[in-house]
């Protein structure tokens, strides 16, 4: 039997419950991630699969030295950072990795080690009160937040199913009664706002519930896990500290409401990959544990294999660096490396099917999880038959239903050189979205060309803020003008209001990349600005006439009012030349009010001096120039950001705004073009200038929309777009200057001189 | 018979007049870097010497492609940046390593192409009047000034030798008189005030003038290139565009005189490692081509072998990546990796005395070059005689006497970390030099934890002022503000006065690192204010009581008058922490008016609070805490780089200034600390605070200072200094706070709680 998609919920429930009491929990210990057949396998393989072998070793130095330390299980006082909430956190980890030392090598001090800090929990615990940290919504009792108590019982239900047989059945009954049922019932029962709810932090309630469930065998805890608590008193309305609603109206929780809303058919996790990561070791150790315990629930297959595939989402919202591109609430640099992602990566291994392309990203992260499927990841590498994770150009779809936006990452590869567009049309994001509709990143590899801000927050760092979101998130970080896309009026879009926000999503309007050198991403926008409609369309676009491929970007804007209109983008390194006059003042005032426009300098002012701005810096070794098709009239603004920063909590970025003012219906043309090279140590500049001669307007009306691009050797190729009919099998046909051009669907390029 | 020194000029001068007419020059061709014995040799080993076989590689498929796209020697006209001025560079590179494959591989296609070029230069050569670009001081021909037309004659001449017999007679006798000789007489007799100084430039144009001379056997042009000019024009006063003085009455001129003077004994270079690695290219292969023709002369023992110590002194002179420390005007990332040490290695290696060291670097360069001494090279590397080359601290003197102060550098290595100090207690450093003394720079491996700026110049990109040095490079690069020392009432060292700073050096006080946990340099600078004297003790100290070492630094100041001393401290990364109240403007204002004060921005105003200030930040993974023994009067400042700057030419820098205002005796006491790690992937944040508890200046008067630090867990250790008496066998008795203290030399360190 298999269950599908969200419509069949009820059913599900049915299905699930029936198969608890009809097949009961498989049988002994370990049974979770590792299982007892699963352990006689890779005792049998150890010493011969080098992968595993040093990971085991690894875990092992690790486990030993911390051991060599003895056991603290100090009182619970500080935020994270802090000395007790980062060392209940080494806690969890090291006795996970103990558990699964003990079943894999046998030695007892391991099991020794787990009991007796599992004693030290169940002393401590029954003890404490809400964590005396006020600041969550959901405060925990070992940590400041529940969610920490989450964490920690995802992991430590690991090591107890590790260590279960041998801590003897007095020992358990105590841990049980004293630890586990409590701590338990606590973050569900006792933190419904936290609990039931669609959040990533949810699911860390729900997982943990669930894995202590399917360790002790409590049916009633599971189905607490898989459903959500039938009846709560959140209260409506109710936000958390990132201001997100906690419930909205006759919401579905548990686990499996928690895979049915935020991911959509393509795997995209509605709160982006940085909290998709995060979420990511719950959802699939989980799912890990009840493929090995209720084998019938084929919970791989859940909704068209989504866990899965969320795998492959997430390893395709990654840099060539491996690094997450950093949408929404993304803290910049956690990448495929992290844990979250050697699990996710393994158990996708074993249970998606074996691909020999996720091997390369194994071999890279150069450590598998201690269980059978590491063992399995482990095995492949040994057996070479690893392949090639290739990274295409892929769209994803945002929504449980896919009809919510997306997300496209369009990349072009040419040796070395992978460009990468990262265009955000999706919705809001859940709490930890940005106000950003439309907005783009775009990376030459792992370089940031033109940079998304990522949050404003040092996570785990205790200095900034104890380590969590700091005032400019709000401020700065999730405001329009943090991001590469328009703002009317100096107001963010929805006015900042996440109520407002959450309700609407962009729209897609074309996303083809069948040609390799004209991969198209276009979407619309018609809810940020009540009123006026966006429709933005970006093009990577890969021509003889160019070193590398451009970057062409039409941002069309229609108002019913005359608004002023800023289209930011944030470069990195080091400006090399404008053509354009401006005034640097003498002394810096930020730009703006509110919004995030308060925390801008404004560090030169000018205004477009010809058909043509050219902008160009130069960042990483490579030149970039951003050819902008101005009016006369459009205003430059070179910006720094830093302003009203009491704390020094802000990056001093900079970014380069071109602002249209008093107008209804306008269009931005930029062409961003990567170019040369520059070394310090051979010291040649190599193609330091743009090869771009002119972009132009050459047409548009209602319909169309076309943009000539010439380079420094007069060669010269059109750009057409339909703007009102986005069909793929329409015929068009229009003349401009003088020429007509037909084709059929949305887009046409071509060469023309 | 032997050169020694600079007192033998005379006598040198005649030796080699004798020599060069006793001996003759050596027989046939190639006969520079390449010898006919040694392309023996070489052919006799090809296919065997896989560091060699791959440096042939590399360089045939370079000149290969520069050969498939035809030969262009076009009418000069730009600055470096621009296409004529890269085109000839090109194709002085092209050639010299066209001519090296034609003896190596015997294939005439090389040859024919090189012969053509110079045919093609030797056709254009007497068309050309003096640069179209008026910029500098002496400018060339084939480019805008006669430095690259010199540049271009050293390479250009190993060419010609290495075709010599393949042109003909004919051919050569035309090339020779319409190229070669007004080559050679142009950039000397025909620039006398270029050729006729002490400078890298004109070591270039005697090398240049030398090089062609051995290969036509022309005695004259030798010995200009050996004793420079003996008459000149050149008015006395003239300066170059750097504002440095062309020549000193009765300044000794040529090759020698360019060995003799801006190297110290210790080989370090007076303008610094940036152009002493610039300038290692024509004094190394010159020398090789001195012994290859004129073994007699002994040219790598002239001096005490100064010429093959200075390759030892600029290897030193790198962080742990290679990167040369930025002294004076540096482009930061220049690096052992450039084409000039690759070759200097390589000859040092053969006519050093084949230190095993050398070869470590040579592998990590990962190509030779194609002579006899990347042969040589390539051997070593092949038989695995390569030993590491181990960078200790060490101190290298300054002035062609050794006595104008020096630049020490003390390392710490733990594991993977080093800690690496560099204080700059040197003279001037001619027109290249900063108004920094006792300044310094402080790295974590390669990472910069206090930066010295290095230059304001993008070398060779167009853009930026035709890639020469931009006006900041005066008006902020080279003023004291910029670097890390302190600045008495707002205004540089020697009042920014180039001459003024050229009369004098710091001197050294103590160099002690014979005890590794406790290296110590001294050093004091009585000329930069007068009436002002400075003395600055900097000391790297490995203690049980903190994680990484810690650094040092006790600043004193005493002065005939009161004044304000500003102390800078440019960090780089995220400010973390401050533990004094500040107030942040609600528009930026520059700091001050001149003296580079008027490039800062006055980003937060506070006093220091409490006895300690600290000052905490975050770097490329690792945190940083500044703990000052402050008076409670101290201001503290913030500030950012970037005013005043409307070109866009300066990075956005940030400093942390401690000012003490109307003092005559100050004492700064600053520990910069190491600590701690943050991981973006794991998101651990491990040892991110401060582990100084408290530092103090437990003593102070006329013979000693006494600085206690103390930990977080109450160990305390004081380290006290002679300031009077730095005899190293003097004893010396104090009582500090009712203990006696007794040793002997010129500081002690003990733990004393």
């Amino acid at each position: 039997m298999k269950l599908k998609g969200n419509n069949y919920l009820e059913m599900a429930a049915l299905v699930v419950f029936l198969l608890v009491f009809q097949y009961g929990i498989a049988q002994g210990h370990p049974r979770l991630i590792m299982t007892q057949k699963g352990v006689q396998e890779i005792k049998s393989q150890l010493g011969k699969v080098p992968l595993f072998d040093n990971s085991v070793a690894e875990v092992k130095k690790e486990v030993d030295a911390e051991m060599a330390l003895g056991i603290d299980v100090p009182l619970p006082k500080d935020f994270s950072g802090g000395y007790t909430h980062e060392r209940h956190k080494k806690n969890w980890l090291i006795m996970q990795k103990a558990g699964a030392l003990y079943q894999i090598l046998g030695d007892k001090k391991y099991a020794t080690y787990v009991k007796e800090m599992l004693l030290a929990y169940t002393k401590l615990y029954p003890t404490l009160p809400l964590h005396l940290q006020e600041r969550s919504y959901a405060r925990g009792k070992l940590f400041w937040q529940a969610l920490n108590d989450a964490n920690w019982l995802v992991y430590v239900s690991q090591a107890y199913d590790c260590v279960y047989d041998f801590i003897g059945a007095k020992d358990r009954a105590l841990i049980e009664k004293d630890l586990f049922k409590p701590f338990a019932d606590f973050i569900s029962i006792g933190s419904p706002q936290y609990f039931n709810r669609v959040h990533n932090h949810s699911t860390w309630g729900n997982v943990a519930v669930g894995m202590i469930a399917l360790v002790m065998d409590d049916a009633e805890l599971l189905e607490r896990a898989m459903y959500g608590l039938k009846e709560d008193s959140v209260p409506a309305g109710m936000k958390d500290n990132d201001g997100g609603l906690i419930k909205k109206p006759g919401q579905k929780t548990g686990f499996l409401a928690n895979v049915d809303e935020p991911f959509s058919p393509d795997g995209y996790y509605n709160e982006g990959p940085y909290y998709q990561r995060y979420a990511m070791y719950p959802f699939m150790v989980f799912a890990e544990a009840l493929q090995n315990t209720k084998p019938k629930l084929k919970i791989f297959e859940y909704k068209n294999g989504i866990l899965i595939k969320s795998v492959y989402a997430l390893l395709n919202l990654t840099n060539s660096a491996g690094e997450f591109f950093p949408l929404n609430d993304g803290q910049k640099g956690m990448s495929y490396y992290s844990r979250e992602l050697v699990s996710a990566v393994d158990i996708a291994y074993l249970y998606g099917g074996k691909d020999p392309s996720l091997l390369s990203i194994a071999e890279k992260q150069g450590r598998v999880q201690l269980d059978n499927s590491g063992m399995a990841v482990a095995l492949g590498v040994k057996n070479n038959l690893t392949k090639p994770f290739v990274k295409k150009s892929i769209d994803l779809s945002d929504g449980s239903d896919g009809k919510q936006g997306g997300v496209a990452i369009i990349r072009n590869r040419n040796k070395d050189k992978e460009l990468t567009l990262v265009m955000k049309y999706a919705a809001q994001g859940s709490s930890h979205g940005h106000f950003d509709k439309l907005s783009f990143s775009y990376y030459n590899n792992s370089s940031e060309v033109l940079q998304d801000y990522g949050l404003a927050r040092f996570v785990n760092i205790e200095q900034k803020g104890g380590g969590n979101y700091l005032k400019e998130n709000t401020t700065w970080a999730k405001q329009t003008i943090a991001h590469n896309t328009i703002v009317q009026n100096e107001t963010s879009h929805f006015g900042a209001d996440f109520e407002t926000g959450s309700q609407f999503s962009s729209k897609k309007y074309s996303y083809d990349v069948s040609n390799p050198k004209v991969q198209i991403i276009s979407a619309t926008e018609d809810n940020a600005y009540p009123g006026t409609k966006m429709h933005r369309t970006m093009v990577v676009l890969e021509t003889d006439d160019f070193e590398n491929p451009l970057l062409l970007d039409i941002f069309q804007v229609n108002s019913k009012t005359a608004n002023q209109y800023d289209l930011p983008f944030y470069y990195l390194g080091q400006m090399m030349s404008a053509n354009f006059k401006y005034e640097t003042p003498k002394i810096l005032e930020p730009l703006g009010k509110s919004f995030g426009y308060q925390h801008l300098w404004k560090e030169a002012v000018g205004k477009s001096s010809s058909e043509n701005t050219k902008f160009s810096w130069l960042y990483e070794g490579s030149f970039y120039t951003l050819t902008s098709a101005t009016s006369p009239d459009d205003e430059l603004l070179l910006v720094r950001l830093g302003a009203n920063d009491p704390n020094f909590n802000l990056r001093r970025d900079a970014g380069f705004i071109i602002r249209k003012k008093n107008t209804q219906k306008s269009i931005f043309v930029n062409v961003i073009e990567t170019h040369g090279s520059y070394s310090p140590v051979t010291e040649n500049a190599v193609n330091a200038f743009s090869a771009v001669a002119n972009v132009e307007v050459v047409y548009e009306d209602e319909n169309y929309v076309a943009v000539s691009i010439k380079n420094n050797k007069g060669k010269v190729s059109l750009f057409i777009l339909s703007t009102m009919n986005n069909s793929a099998t329409q015929n068009h046909n229009i003349e401009i200057k003088g020429k007509t051009y037909s084709w059929v669907g949305t887009h046409y390029y071509t060469l023309i001189k």
